[in-house]
C-alpha cells in the first residue's frame, strides 16, 4: 500500500514537473478536484482523444461524429433520470460542520471490520506457517466469523436502504453501528438527505424569466436527442453509431485520486443503434473490439480486466467495465452497456415526438436498442501517463526516469539535438526541424550536454532523439536514438520521415 | 438586403439539411442561441482547430499549448475585471413584460433615422441623376442636417451614460427620445440595471459551504494564471506564447445570427509574452501574421479588412479586429490585442504572488506585456461555411448547388463511388476505402445515379470523387472529379493518397 502511495505521488509530480498536468487556479491556491493540463498534457489528451476517433469514426463506416453542446434543453436531464436519481446521500456532524456521503461512512467502517479480519489472518499464517489454511480459519475462528457476519448484515442493510431510497433508515444504521465524524469522532448527526450532482446554472436575465439549465453530467444524452437528426441527414441505416468526445460535469461531495474522478472531465463516448433483439451480439463485439483498442496501445496485457456488472442501472439489461490497474488499484477506465430503448422511449415520451427508425429489411418502425461504450478521456490519460512513468537501474548501475509513453500518443515525437552549439550543427538541426514540423510535433534543444538532453527527453516521453554531429556535415546523416532501447544507429536525414511515421502513425498501432 | 438574408436563410437551411449543424435539444424546441454540430459539422469544426493549432502551435517553436479548465478559481474574475464590468444594460417594458438591452435601443432608434436620411439620398440621387453631389447634398438639405444633428446628440449623449455608467442617464435618454417597446409601443419602462453576463454556479453540497463559480466568459485567464507554469516546465524564453482552444460561456441577452453569437461558444486563443517596450511590434507582427492565415483558406483577399479600434478597452494599448464578410455584413472574425501587462499585473495584486519573468540579457525580471490573438472557431465555421455556400449555374442551363470548402478542413476528403452496384465494382470500391481510410476521412456511396451521387457530395462539400468503373477492373485506374471543376481525370488506383494528399494535407495550405 505504502508502495503504490509512493508511486502515485511520484505520478503526481512528474505530471506537473513536466508540464503535463497542474492543478487549477494555482495562484488562488487551487480548486479542488480540477486540473489544467500543460504545454505537453494537452498534446497527449488531444493525441489520446484523435487515436481513439481515428479508431471509432474513421475505421467504422457506419459510425459519425457528434458535437453537441453543454447546455441542453432541461427536459432532457428528466427523461434521462437525472433530475430524480442522480444524487448522493449526504449526512452533516452537527458538531464539527463537516459532511459527508452517507454511504462512504458506511463503507468505510465496514472496510475497518474487514481489514481486523485480515490481520487475524496474517497473524495465523506466521504462526501457523505452511500448515495454515485460509479458508478453514475463516470458517471456524470464532472472531473472524463473527466479524464476517457483522460485514454481510451491513451489506444488506446497506443495500436495502439505498434500494428503497429510506434515509430515515440511512441515519439509522449510522447511529446502529456507532459511526462517528472521522475527524472528531462526535456521533451527532443530521438526517441523510440526496443532493443532486448536476451543476445548475440560469440561462437570461431575471429571475422571472431565467431557465434553470444544468451543465451536461454525461455527453450520451446528446447523442440520443440528436438521433434522429443524425440518421435522417446522413442517410444511416441499423446498425449504426454516433460518436462524441467533450466535457461534462459532477459536483462530486468526495472527488479525489488526482484527475481520476475530477468535478469536470472529458468522456469519449459512442452510442450503437441496433434492432431490438441483437443488442446482446453487439454488446459482446464492443466489449471485445473496445479491449483490442486498450491492448493496442501496448501497455500489457496484465493491466486490464473485465468486470461484469451484477446490479444493473435502471437503463441497462447488460453492462461491464473495462478495469485498468491504477497507481490505486484496479478501476473502472471504460463502461460499455446495453442501455436497451429506455433513452430514446424516454424521450419520445417527454417530447412527444417520434424517435423510430424505419428498417428496410423488415419493413417495420421500431425505436433502435443502443449500446454505448463510455471511456473517460482523463482516465485514459492517467493510464497511459502513470504505467509509462518508470525508474530504470542502468547497466553502469546508474538510474534513469523514462516515460515510456505509447509513440502514437506521445506529445513530442522527437527532439532535434545538435551536439555541439557551433560549426553549422545548429542551422542543420534547425533545417531539420523546420523540414519534420510539417508533420510532427517536434522541438530543437542545444542547451546543456547530449547527455543530460537525452535524460530530460526521457523524462519528457519523447520517443526519438536526433542528433546533429560533424559527420552530418559530410555525409548528411545523423543519429536517431530510441527512447525505450537507448540504441542508437547512424540514419540518412532523408529517411527520418519514413522512420518516425512508421513508430507513430496510428495506421501501425492500430493495424 | 432582401438578398443577404435569403442567402443567410439558406446558409442555415444548409447546415442543418447537411448535417452540419442542428439547434441545441430541438425535439424539445430547441435551446435559444445554443446548437449542435451534426455529424459534418464536427469534422468542419475539428479540421479549423487543428488548422488553427498547426499554424500557430506546431510551427512556432516558441509557442505551446495549453488546455485549463472551465472552471476556475472565483477571484480569476475579479482580478480579469469580469465580475465587476462585465454587463449588459438592461431594461423592462412593464406592459408588454419584454426585457431589451438599453443600449440597442437607443441605437435601434437612431440606425432608424439615419436610413431616412439614406432614403432622402436616394431618391435625390434618382431626382438629380449625374448632377448629383452626395457631400453637398448632405451639408445642405435641411431635413439630413437636421436628422444628422439628432444621430450626432444620441451617440455624444449613449457615449457619455455608458462611460459613467450613468443608468438614470440612461433611462432619461430612452424617455427623451420618446423610444417605446420594438414589440407593442408601450413607453412604460423600469429603470435601467447592469445584468453581468457570467454564468454561475455553486460548487459543493450545501448553501453554507458551496463557493460561487463561474463558467469562464474567455479563455485567455486560464493562460494568464498558468503563465509561471508553463514557462518553468516549458523552459520557455521571452518571446513565447501560450495557445489554447475551449469553450466559453456568455449569457448574452441578445443573442442572434445563427452561431455568430451563442451563449456556448469555442474560443481559440493565443496570449504572447514580449518585453515591455516591444509590444508594437509583436502587435503590428500578428496583426499581419493572422491575416495571413485567413487568406491561406483561400476564401478570397475582399472578403477580410481590418478594423482598428479608436476606444480600447480597459486592458489596452492597441486593438484591431479582422473583420469578415458574413451573410449579414463585414462583422469581427478575430480581435488582435495588445493587453499591456494589465493582467499579470491583476493576478500579481489579487494572488500576492510574483508572475515575473527573469530576462538572461537584460539581466532583470518584469512583467511581460501581451499581445493577444482571438478568434472565435464558431465564427470561422460560419465564414468559411457561408462563403463555400455557392449556386452555380452550368454551360447546360441547370444549376448546381455546391460547398466549395477549402480541402484542407472539408470534412470528407473523398467519396468512393463504384460506377454501377454489381459486377465486382462495390468490391474495388471497399478496397480503396480500407487503403485510404488510415490516412483520410472517406467514405463509399453506392445508392443512386452516378449523377445524383456527385450532386449529393457538391452539396456536401466533399472536393473529391473517386469512381471506380468496368476500365478499373482491367487497369486498375479510376476517375478523380474536382467538385469545384467538375474535371475528371483518368489516375492509377497506386497515385490516389498522394493525388489527395497535395491538396489536403495543410502543408500545402500554410506554406
Amino acid at each position: 500500500m505504502a508502495k503504490q502511495e509512493d508511486k502515485f505521488k511520484k505520478v503526481i509530480a512528474h505530471a506537473k514537473e513536466y508540464g503535463y498536468i497542474f492543478g487549477s487556479s494555482e495562484i488562488y491556491d487551487g480548486l479542488s478536484a480540477v486540473y489544467d493540463y500543460g504545454q505537453n498534457g494537452v498534446e497527449l489528451k488531444k493525441n489520446i482523444r484523435e487515436y481513439w476517433w481515428k479508431s471509432m469514426v474513421n475505421m467504422h463506416q457506419n459510425i459519425v461524429g457528434l458535437d453537441s453542446a453543454i447546455f441542453m434543453h432541461p427536459t432532457t436531464w428528466k427523461a434521462s433520470g437525472h433530475v430524480d436519481a442522480f444524487n448522493d446521500p449526504l449526512i452533516d456532524n452537527k458538531d464539527s460542520k463537516k459532511r459527508y456521503r452517507a454511504d462512504v461512512l458506511v463503507e468505510d467502517f465496514r472496510e475497518k471490520i474487514n481489514q481486523k479480519i485480515e490481520k487475524d489472518i496474517t497473524k495465523a499464517k506466521k504462526r501457523f506457517g505452511d500448515a495454515f489454511n485460509e479458508d478453514e480459519f475463516r470458517s471456524t475462528n470464532a472472531n473472524v466469523v463473527r466479524r464476517q457476519k457483522e460485514i454481510d448484515r451491513i451489506t444488506v442493510e446497506l443495500t436495502r436502504v439505498q434500494e428503497e431510497n429510506d434515509l430515515a433508515g440511512f441515519k439509522q444504521l449510522i447511529e446502529d453501528l456507532g459511526i462517528g465524524c472521522p475527524e472528531t469522532g462526535s456521533k451527532n448527526w443530521t438526517d441523510v438527505r440526496q443532493f443532486n450532482l448536476m451543476f445548475g446554472t440560469k440561462l437570461g436575465a431575471s429571475a422571472d424569466s431565467a431557465m434553470d439549465l444544468y451543465l451536461r453530467p454525461e455527453t450520451a444524452q446528446g447523442i440520443f436527442v440528436n438521433f434522429l437528426n443524425v440518421q435522417k441527414t446522413g442517410r444511416m441505416k441499423i446498425p449504426f453509431g454516433i460518436a462524441q468526445t467533450g466535457k461534462a460535469f459532477r459536483n462530486e461531495i468526495v472527488a479525489r485520486q488526482f484527475i481520476f474522478r475530477m468535478r469536470e472531465f472529458e468522456q469519449m463516448e459512442m452510442q450503437f443503434f441496433v434492432r431490438p433483439g441483437e443488442e446482446m451480439k453487439w454488446y459482446d463485439y464492443w466489449k471485445e473490439t473496445r479491449l483490442n483498442w486498450h491492448l493496442s496501445l501496448g501497455l500489457g496485457k496484465e493491466k486490464y480486466r473485465f468486470h461484469d456488472h451484477d446490479k444493473l442501472a435502471h437503463y441497462a439489461n447488460a453492462a461491464a467495465d473495462i478495469e485498468f490497474d491504477f497507481p490505486f488499484g484496479f478501476k473502472e477506465l471504460e463502461g460499455i452497456h446495453s442501455r436497451t430503448d429506455f433513452d430514446l422511449k424516454a424521450h419520445e415520451e417527454y417530447s412527444g415526438k417520434k424517435l423510430q427508425f424505419f428498417d428496410p429489411e423488415l419493413k417495420e418502425s421500431y425505436v433502435p436498442y443502443v449500446v454505448e461504450t463510455s471511456v473517460g478521456l482523463d482516465r485514459m490519460f492517467l493510464a497511459v501517463f502513470s504505467s509509462a512513468l518508470q525508474e530504470e537501474v542502468l547497466e553502469d548501475g546508474s538510474s534513469r526516469v523514462v516515460l515510456k509513453l505509447p509513440a502514437v500518443v506521445a506529445p513530442i515525437k522527437a527532439a532535434i539535438l545538435p551536439l555541439v552549439k557551433k560549426d553549422g550543427l545548429p542551422e542543420v538541426a534547425q533545417q531539420i526541424v523546420d523540414d519534420l514540423k510539417w508533420k510532427f510535433n517536434v522541438i530543437y534543444d542545444e542547451k546543456d550536454a547530449i547527455g543530460r538532453r537525452y535524460r530530460r527527453q526521457d523524462a519528457n516521453g519523447t520517443p526519438f532523439c536526433i542528433t546533429v554531429d560533424h559527420d552530418t556535415l559530410n555525409d548528411q546523416t545523423v543519429t536517431i536514438r530510441d527512447r525505450d532501447t537507448m540504441e542508437q544507429k547512424r540514419v540518412p536525414i532523408a529517411e527520418l520521415k519514413s522512420l518516425i511515421s512508421e513508430k507513430t502513425d496510428a495506421e501501425y498501432w492500430l493495424k
